[in-house]
C-alpha cells in the first residue's frame, strides 16, 4: 500500500520558501507596471489578486501546490483542492475554474494512485461550484499537487489584508495544529485513522462567503486564511497591512486535541522557526509558554478563515459559520497601535 | 558558474507526461459537469480553455511548467514564461494576467539565480503587456518554471484546434528542432552561444494574435502551437479536432539549422518515441526518412504556431507573421478525409 508522506523529504505548506527569502529576493526583481485593472496585487501578503472586468465583477486569482502530508491519495487530493481553493473564499470570492498542477515519479507512480489524486481534487472542486478547465502534468522525483484556481468576486466589494477597524472583533473557523500533527504522520507515529479530525478539517472548504447574506459579508471587514506562516505569520500580515495591533487570548484559539502534546514529542518542521522568525519583532509573546509559541507558529494546511468582523454583526457572524464550522470562536479584537507590535498574546 | 541544465534529470517538455498516458488516467476521472460558461475544455486537445465571462468577453486560460532546458537563468526564465503565454496566443486571445510557478533547492541555489530567472519571467511578461499577479514557490530538488496565464478573447471569435476547411493552408511561424539541440545542450556537446537561434526563437512571443487586423484574425479557421508532443503531435491534434487531413509537404518545414545532424548524433529524449507512438496510427510516413520522422515528432519547447488558414488571405496572413517570424512558411494543406489518415507527409 503507497504511503504518499514516505515519498518525499518535505510535507505541505511547510516546503513553501520562508516569507523574508522570498521577500529579500522579489524585492530584486523588476516587474511590470500594474495595470489599472489590478486592484490588489501581493504588496500586501493578500490570499489572491483582484482583477478588475469591469465594474460589477473582478476576478480573483491565485495558485498553490505542495508535497504530500497524507498518505491516502484521494484524501490528500482533497486536501491539497480545498487548500488552493481557499485563497479565493478568503478574498471574500467564488471559485469558478482550476487547473490542476500535477508532477509526479511516473516510473514508480501506480496508474490508479493517480486517478485516486485527482478524483479527491475533481470532488472538491465540484463542491466548490467550479470547473477544472485544464492543468499541466510533469514527470517529477516527488509528488506535488495543486490547483491555479480564477473565482469571481464583486468590484465593489471583496475581503483583504487592510480595512481592519478599532473594535472590530476576529474570529478563527478552524482549529490549529494540522503542521504538527501531519509531521507526527510523517514519522509514522500516528496514522490518518488516529487524526481524522484534522484530516476532516483540511478537507472541508472555507466556503464562508457563501454562507453570509449581504450585510453580515459586508459586516466582515479583512479576511485572511492561515496556511504556511501560521496563525502568527497571518495574522501579522492581516495586523500590519491593517496597521493595528491584534490582541489575542491564546486560550480562546481552538487547538486539535493532542496538538501541544504533539509539539511537546518535538513533531516540528523548519517552517516552525522560519515562521518564529517572521514575527518576532512584531509581537509581544512575553504572557506564552514556548509550546504555546510553538502552536502559534505550527504551520498550516487548509487551515481557517481569520475574520475582522464588525462587533455590531459578530455574534450573528459567528453563529452563521458556526452552522459549518463548530470550532469557530472569537479569539481576540483590533486595537489602535500604540507601538511597534502588531501582535499582542495574553 | 551555474549550468542549470546540469541540475535536473529531465528536461523541458520532455517532462511532460505522454499524452496517450495522460488520456487513459483522465478517462478515470468523474470531473464535475462542465458550467455552460465553459466553452472549449480540454477534449480536443486545446492550449487553453475558453471561460464566458459575457457576450462579448471570454477568458483563456492555461498553465504550463517545465524543468531547465537552458544553462542560463535569465534566458530560461524568458522561455519558460514565452512558452506559457504561447497557449493564449494559440486561442486567439491576448495574456492579461501571470501566475508564476517555480520551484528550487533552496539550500543549493544562490538567490541571484533565482532573481534572473524571476526577471526573465517578468521582461516577458511585461513584453505580452501583461500583469504578474502572484505565484507560489517551494523548496523542492530540481528547479521548476512556468506561468499560470490567464487571457481575454472575444466570445464571438476565438481560435481551437475544430474548424480547420477544406482547402485551408497551413502556415507554420517558426523553425522545428529545439528538442534536439537542446538535449545537445544537457549533454554538454554545444553550448547556448553555438544555439542562439535556438534560444532566441524560443523566447520569442507567439503574440500574432495581435499582429493580425480584424479581418486577417478571422481568416485563421484553427490555430495551435507546437510544443512537447511535436510537430507531428499537434498537427495530428487539429486534424482531428477538425475532421481532416493535413497534407504536409517535408520540405518546406522550417528546420533549425544542424537539426538533422543533431538528431543522426542521438541527442534525443524519450519524448521522441512517444511522441511517434502517438501519431502511428494516424499518419502517412511512407514518404520519409528515418531522420525526416524524428524531425517531426521532435519534442518542442515554446515553438510557433501553425494556422489553418483560408487560402483567400493566406499571402496576406502569411506577408504579416513573416515581418516578425522570417522563417514562417506554408507547409501544407488541408484536405477532405479520404481514410483512416489524419496526417500525410510527402
Amino acid at each position: 500500500m503507497v504511503k504518499l508522506t514516505q515519498t518525499v523529504q518535505k510535507g505541505g505548506c511547510a516546503a513553501k520558501v520562508a516569507a523574508t527569502e522570498l521577500r529579500s529576493i522579489l524585492n530584486q526583481v523588476q516587474f511590470p507596471n500594474a495595470h489599472a485593472e489590478l486592484l490588489v496585487d501581493g504588496r500586501h501578503f493578500d490570499d489572491a489578486a483582484i482583477y478588475k472586468v469591469n465594474d460589477e465583477l473582478s476576478l480573483v486569482q491565485t495558485l498553490d501546490f505542495f508535497t504530500p502530508i497524507l498518505d491516502d491519495p484521494f484524501m490528500f487530493g482533497q486536501v491539497a483542492a480545498a487548500n488552493a481553493l481557499s485563497d479565493v473564499y478568503a478574498m471574500g470570492g467564488l471559485p469558478k475554474t482550476a487547473m490542476v498542477i500535477l508532477a509526479y515519479p511516473i516510473a514508480t507512480f501506480e496508474k490508479n494512485w493517480v486517478v485516486a489524486l485527482l478524483q479527491g481534487v475533481a470532488d472538491k472542486v465540484k463542491e466548490a461550484q467550479a470547473n477544472i478547465v485544464g492543468g499541466h502534468t510533469i514527470d517529477d522525483d516527488t509528488l506535488k499537487l495543486g490547483l491555479s484556481v480564477t473565482g469571481y468576486c464583486d468590484t465593489r466589494k471583496y475581503w483583504t489584508n487592510q480595512n481592519c477597524k478599532d473594535g472590530d472583533v476576529l474570529i478563527l473557523t478552524k482549529c490549529l495544529g494540522t503542521g504538527t500533527h501531519t509531521a507526527a504522520l510523517k514519522r509514522q507515529f500516528v496514522n490518518e485513522s488516529e487524526i481524522m479530525d484534522v484530516v476532516n478539517s483540511m478537507r472541508q472548504l472555507n466556503s464562508v462567503p457563501s454562507m453570509l447574506n449581504s450585510k453580515l459579508y459586508s459586516a466582515v471587514h479583512a479576511a485572511t486564511d492561515i496556511t504556511g506562516f501560521g496563525f502568527a505569520g497571518h495574522s501579522f500580515n492581516m495586523a500590519k497591512a491593517s496597521d493595528k495591533l491584534f490582541d489575542i487570548k491564546f486560550s480562546k484559539l481552538p487547538l486539535f486535541e493532542g496538538t501541544l502534546e504533539s509539539l511537546d514529542r518535538g513533531y516540528l518542521t523548519k517552517a516552525h522557526r522560519t515562521n518564529r522568525d517572521y514575527i518576532k519583532d512584531s509581537a509581544n509573546l512575553s504572557a506564552l509558554q514556548e509550546l504555546e509559541i510553538l502552536a502559534l507558529c505550527d504551520p498550516q494546511t487548509s487551515g481557517g478563515l481569520l475574520l475582522s468582523v464588525d462587533p455590531i454583526h459578530a455574534d450573528e457572524v459567528l453563529k452563521e459559520v458556526k452552522t459549518q464550522f463548530p470550532h469557530s470562536c472569537i479569539i481576540g479584537d483590533v486595537k489602535s497601535k500604540d507601538g511597534k507590535e502588531f501582535l499582542r498574546f495574553s
